[in-house]
């Protein structure tokens, strides 16, 4: 692709991720606290181990990783109400908090992890855009560090995290193949998707939508590829940022 | 593919899907109902029609398609407990009904249906897996038989039908890509995915997870390739069961 | 009563019941499954069996009995929003299952039963009047069969049902008391009442409304008459479905 | 009957109800106010007017009378924990407070009220069995307040109120059939019935049950004709309430 | 301060309180049952005890002290819905619920009670200002009196009370700093403030708002004059109440 | 007060506020957006204006402020669950909603502010003690941002804002007044005690409590002083915030 096939919204190229900061510790109370940033979206995500396991699983020597996310009622351009003022949590969230946790699971050995659960939490400050795959990014990191905590206490003896994680979002916008939308490419998109991938490039998700209009297998090829060097751009900064002695 | 790399659990080959049934016309009030079976899974489809829309529609001459899916309690092995009882829609509920709604609101011209709404209500009478693939591919028939009524009462004079939708579950059991999962084998399955598409061969939703393991591109391609056969299979029953005069 | 003091709105005798179709096994999961028709009122009743009991009668060795009813949206004229969306349950659905319950359970010997739990499910997949007589009517069948169950697989060894129990209602319109009102006769009765009897001709439990006006003794007296006779046609039946070797 | 066939708990006769007491202008907000007493059981009975109707009468020129039902948490043997703390209505309250509205209704000329509703509220301060029947009863008098503050104050020019009502509860206890149950018979009653009549003697509502075994014809007449005299007394001690000039 | 500052909408000086009068053992299934009335305030106050504590103290050896809080919808001038009806307690309910329990465990030694939890009910009949304060006082009463019976049966062998509690507002209406402001005072008032102090004068709560404007320290100073005066009048009432050998 | 009398648990003089910070525009979407620092409480506070009111101040020329608060699961040490899950908002939560929207409506003129609302949300990212002090001082200066938007933009055109606000904490702890407590000597204090005064000097707000024992007048008066001290230093903090030129 080049530059002249463009212009997106911002200038990018079809195939240019956005940036991508990394704080780890951004808060002091949970095991990993990550405020992850990929361009104008900015998500807190934060791991935090409880000694106990849900009761689906108790007795069986298996532990748990599940995640819970939420989007600040200052996070967007008009004001999100909150969801316990309606008493029930909005779909659109449910999927969002299935898809993180299964994500994360899908490279944790439970056995490993022993009867313990991983509470993982991804609070949204900014949104403008892949505020699910930013979710699972960033959280990967602050299992790593809530992870490496329980090694350093001797908790667990084994590292029960098989394999790298992250996650990007790709699209179909004006008919052209892009990758990681931002919010003003992302509301006007014929096609949605989002592809989790491990480092090894294997797939652990794939959620593709046509939102304006069907999609042909052709264009699902060409998302695919744009999801590959967009993850692995991720992967690099997830290690880089991991590689800090903090 | 051959029968002998199977036995499947029900002795199927990796490619063939399951006995389909159609009932139009199951009961009188709706304007579509079909008691769709796929093999032991039975899904109730209705379609009803509502001379409103949801409030952020008013006004602008569209019309909208929604849908809403349960399981009776009887409708698994052990009984399964009501939503209304804890107040809240199950996670699992959340996720089919939204892709039910958008699946089937991909073949409506949303502005050729005027400002009503289609109600669609998927309820699962007895579930064997695949449940959300059935109510898609029965919904789209209860969809155009409520359609075809609102045309024959002249209120609305050109069909917003655009094209057919249907859609089939495929995985990986046991390594081995196989079509049209029943309960014992997907809740085995390694990888799980969910394919939606149109009579044309585009690609309306796809949802691949894996639930055992990370899985590669080749894996996914043979998914695929399962799914398109399926799927175009399901589209001539759908089809055949159309061209019934009822 | 003569044909001349009628008509009704479908042409039936005041004395005169509707056709009754009862289908055991309807779906395979619950023990006992039937779809009960009584006109074109048609409620899917299943009993399921818990191997437990709810808390205020644990460890007493007694079991227990228990019903919940419900309406599919698409069984009405206009769509019936679901409870589980509203976050309640309808008062009047309240009012049916606690019926139900308390009729079942007064031909069960829960000490016979044993610690265990059979839970009965009416779900009404068409509504034309009397979807509660219909529902106790077809559900008990669906207690015999899951019985039938327990004491072919040696569970119990005594059988805990000791009657037999048919509901049907009455009530008073147009000033003429008649049996079985569907919907169009029972939105405009002056009084309406449910009856559930054994097949000994004793009351379990009987509930008249004066909706419109109060009704004289003398009426209920003639509703009563009317109830019995109804009554025992219904039991007739059930012992007719049952004695099927199916 | 003679007093030899007694003795009940509490020495009556089997044909003798408790001691009624009414206090009419109990508390001075709501225009009717009545603090009902039958044996131990007190209900506060209030009775309000609200200058409009719900959403399905609005604009048809009629009014209505509607009633919530509760019990104190101290107004039990053992505290009664509160139904907001479960966010959901107990289902014996629901069946009570549509049973008062419909009572109330019976006697109410909803035309001739005009568009506006009065809300009956039955709070239970001390409950010894017979509690839906004392609200009914006592209800009656505190509408009859608030139906003379409208007419007193020219907003209706014509009485709505076309009878009397009253409620009472029959039984049978130790086989035998007795009137206005005390908790302490009730909880342990065969059968259990609630009647509520007009001052002409006919019938708005019977609910009977069977709680213990079934019942018969006969002992179902018995019970009748306990109520009524039960019910005339009732309709005396209302008379004489209103007939005090407060 | 004189009369001729006055006057009060109620002709009230400043400085004085409205009538009190209590009712010890109103309803009789509360080990302590009290109808407080603070001029035309009533507010039903019981106390009942359950032998088990919240699980935050379970195995500690201490009891718990609790309140819950409620208005009957007839008990303001336009009718005050239910809680139960929105599924949610109403914020200032939740306040004052938690004012109540946190100023009766000030005066209970929760050792002394030992694992038992005392349930203190606080239900508004007729509300005209200062409900909070009315409650807090007269379930004091109900308090000792729930104490005595377990003293009395041999239950606990010390008395955990340590101390007496009473409660009022004081408030600035039209810049006057005024005593136990009545509904039409409060509605009004610049700054409103409640005060609970013990009987040897010292504070337990101070709650003080400017509801229209800020208040200065002054002020306050002489509000906190007015309510001392105020508590000790009431501490006077509570202890004559108490007296009476009922 | 000499430094001999502390030693605090953080070595501070028992009259020595914490370390503040104040970054105005934090995140981006919102007028305005605080990330509020007091020792290791941090609080995102944000406003936002949306143009309508609630439905009781409709068509009255008048304007509103309204606030939420919430905690991240991740702020606290132990993982505090979101309320949304229980379906109802934590008691302490209310409270403190209530008092931010309070405080900060005191300072508002709201017929000069005009028919607009605007939303003050208060989200704790990490939690030490103080925190709805923190939120109060913080949400004081995102409202002057929202407001200077307001202004810049000439939606409005006299400044609505008629004082500052700030708030603070202040404590018996081990017997010793102290200010600006952090959470390990909150969790201990005798006397718990929040101020919300204006820059003037002059009280919105005081709630104190006796948590521990009841404290004396004159301990009362020791907390006024070194609360008028800590709010003084924090109106000085939000001048210097607000100077910026940002």
């Amino acid at each position: 692709m080049t530059t002249e096939k463009s212009p997106r919204i911002d200038g990018r190229r079809p195939d240019e991720g956005r940036p991508v900061s990394v704080i780890r510790h951004f808060t002091h109370h949970a095991a990993g606290s990550v405020l992850m940033t990929v361009g104008n979206t900015r998500v807190l995500c934060t791991a935090m181990v409880e000694e106990k396991v849900p009761p689906f699983l108790r007795g069986q020597g298996k532990g748990w990783v599940t995640a819970e996310y939420d989007m600040l009622p200052s996070s967007t351009d008009s004001r999100k109400s909150r969801d316990r003022n309606r008493g029930k949590i909005d779909g659109r969230t449910v999927e969002i908090q299935r898809l993180i946790g299964r994500s994360l699971r899908s490279v944790v050995d439970l056995e490993a992890l022993g009867e313990r659960t991983i509470w993982i939490d991804c609070d949204v400050l900014q949104a403008d855009g892949g505020t699910r795959t930013t979710a699972i990014t960033g959280a990967y990191i602050a299992l790593c560090d809530a992870v490496a905590d329980l090694l350093d206490a001797g908790v667990i003896s084994e590292n029960p995290i098989t394999g790298q994680v992250a996650a990007t979002s790709v699209g179909v916008w004006e008919d052209m193949p892009i990758l990681d939308l931002c919010y003003a490419e992302d509301s006007h998109a014929e096609v949605d998707m989002n592809v989790v991938m491990t480092d090894d490039g294997r797939i652990i998700e794939i959620q593709g939508t046509g939102e304006a209009r069907p999609f042909t297998k052709d264009e699902f090829d060409q998302l695919m590829t744009l999801a590959e060097a967009g993850i692995a751009a991720l992967i690099a900064e997830q290690r880089a940022a991991l590689s800090d002695n903090v």
